[in-house]
């Protein structure tokens, strides 16, 4: 018997060959930041592969980034896909490849790529008629818009933070509410947020730039589209409602946004696509995807939120009304370029059931509990793959940090 | 008599000596793009002058952007400006000079800087109470938070294009208005905006980045931000107030924002600072600026806004509301970092006279005529400087384009 191999993942192992999820890592002996794929347990260095066997995408993979391979195209994407998947499963190549595997608790995994713009998008029906029906208690819970365009508005890139980076609790301002230490004021008050809540969401990478002037059909999403990743949308809902008339939310949202770490080609997800929800009002053409022979714009994927350890819900990604096709398609049509980097997110993912929400917000129905100083956020998510196997995400972790300074004295 | 050197700039000229904007520029000789400096009619090729004179600053200035520069801090721009104030007006260095000013109609002027985030706040009063009776007409014009911080919102980063570049009409979404080729209908109707507008606003270039989780006081606004410059937030008023409720403006602004080619550091700028409007509500702390010995956070500029080369209104900067001080504090406040090549725009420059305003929307009530294609936009700027002489703000120009594409179609 030969001692264990890291290539010999456990069969059924979610980030077995069929997975295959691009990070950037380096490692304590001191390789400079590339790109890795995770493998089981391990990365593999598919830098050094790609120079030890010669491979054509070798500059694109000793890359400290995922840029250049999401610039590539899809026809590069699938020809490194092809090729990782032999490294890891043909004998041949065992004796160039093993040495190439670390064991994912001994390297550092960094940013995956440097975030160009961020939109973020509001596109589950039961998260958007949840919070109108908390947020604006007198009206439709639903904007007279939400069926016929995906919302979406723009966040702050420059704070979007690696899965496992601690997140400071925000201050702000805040109307007076039962809960506030200062109730009763004639103007808002500032502090620490008491409302912290998150979001768990599913982000879309973009690879291929669009020029200006030339919207991109919903029909080209994968040959734009580089991968998905989960995302966890930090938000502070006492900062939240006071600013956000007119111009949408910003402090409430800006101070840290976490991604993980590894981003799933959207190659490995065939498996997992499914339609959407029927769609309950006509769609203007550039976002019809009702039309026969229109493939399923939709993807199966479960995730799961845990607090400090304990699962607190499961929200099915599978029932977002608006799809990333779409979403794309509507960024775009104004004219509106997308740069490599660039990351769209699809909002809040949130199901009809109560344990299948994305937020805080909607599972205590804005009552709270919400999250304390030291507490951990875990967002992970798998997907339905070939054969009956799983596809796992990456995961995003976050643990928040006390507010660390006092601005009512400067 | 010696012949006419571009040296000598005409005595009160608005780009003389007391002014020197930074820009980027490469010449058809085949220079590849570096840092200038405008002067007069010419452009200040600082690299080469550097270069020639052994200054310590030369590396900064080769660099084909202006980040490396703005990053350097506000001792390195002092220094840098003073070499420069020296090399331009010190006779010593006249056949140093001289060969590498370089005629400004002869020389390519390029995006001065990758712009990283984009805010767009909101900040003229009078601008948000023309823009609420026009939007909000049943409601009070201004929201309840409006006097207690800088309302703002991120803009698209990626579709920022400097001065001189076409801008393409956008297509979008719209609810059927009166002026509306398809009135009447149940849902929205698509296609070219027929109300595109222009917003005339000040930006603000952030040079020195600060961390996640370490709010920037006001009161180190210009240890942080580098210079100023005009933008024009171009906007397309039948898109947007269908789409921005509940998340604000997106599709309606994405498209396309003008940058002028010249930052303006804030060290030009002495003479034109002046004392905000007073203020009519009590701030928290950290916005503040009513203190004794505060130093005045506004700048008196003032905007023309030209139409096919006719004035139409001239926006007065000083009566802003809040301050780039105010809005750099409050966009940090909530532990946000900024970093080198953030850009946050004042908001629309409206004054209270009717022909002070800084939007077609305001300047005919919402009523239009709105821009046609081929109309050309240019808003140009000047703020006092030292012993009564102007300064002059690069001006930022756009000619307006047809739409390109038929997204009905797709």
């Amino acid at each position: 018997m030969p001692e264990h191999s890291p290539l010999d993942v456990p069969e059924g192992d979610p980030f077995g060959p069929h997975n295959l999820p691009y990070g950037v890592f380096s490692t304590p002996a001191g390789t400079d930041p590339r790109v890795g794929v995770r493998y089981g347990a391990s990365v593999l260095d598919t830098a050094a592969v790609a120079a030890a066997l010669g491979s054509p995408h070798a500059a694109l993979l000793a890359a400290p980034t995922l840029a250049p391979l999401m610039a590539a195209g899809r026809p590069v994407w699938q020809a490194v896909r092809a090729e990782v998947t032999a490294w890891l499963t043909d004998l041949a190549h065992r004796a160039a490849v093993e040495p190439h595997l670390h064991e994912l608790d001994r390297v550092a995994l960094h940013m995956p790529f440097e975030v160009g713009d961020y939109v973020d998008f509001y596109s589950s029906e039961h998260h958007a008629a949840n919070v109108g029906r908390i947020f604006r208690p007198a009206e439709e819970p639903l904007t007279p818009n939400w069926k016929h365009l995906p919302i979406g508005y723009h966040g702050r890139s420059g704070t979007i933070v690696p899965s496992g980076t601690p997140v400071t609790r925000p201050a702000g301002q805040r109307m007076g509410a039962p809960d506030d230490p200062e109730p009763g004021l004639p103007g808002p008050v500032f502090g620490p947020s008491v409302r912290l809540d998150i979001e768990a969401e599913v982000g879309f990478v973009v690879g291929v730039p669009s020029p200006m002037g030339t919207p991109v059909p919903r029909t080209d999403f994968r040959a734009h589209v580089f991968g998905l990743c989960l995302v966890n949308d930090w938000s502070a809902r006492d900062v939240q409602p006071w600013e956000q008339r007119p111009l949408g939310p910003h402090q409430a949202k800006s101070f840290a946004t976490s991604l993980a770490h590894w981003i799933t080609p959207l190659d490995a997800l065939e498996a997992a696509r499914v339609a959407p929800p029927e769609r309950t009002h006509p769609l203007l053409p550039y976002l019809d995807d009702t039309g026969a022979g229109e493939q399923p714009g939709g993807y199966d994927l479960r995730l799961e939120v845990r607090v400090n350890g304990e699962p607190v819900s499961r929200p099915p990604f599978a029932s977002m009304y608006w799809t990333a096709a779409q979403q794309l398609a509507h960024m775009t049509v104004n004219g509106a370029s997308v740069r490599t980097g660039d990351l769209y997110a699809s909002g809040t993912v949130s199901g009809p059931e109560p344990d299948e929400v994305g937020s805080l917000l909607e599972l205590t129905k804005g009552k709270g509990p919400w999250l304390a100083d030291g507490d951990v956020v875990e967002i992970d998510g798998w997907a339905p793959g070939p054969d009956g196997l799983r596809i796992a995400l990456g995961g995003v972790r976050g643990q928040v940090k006390p507010t660390g300074w006092t601005p009512q004295e400067r």
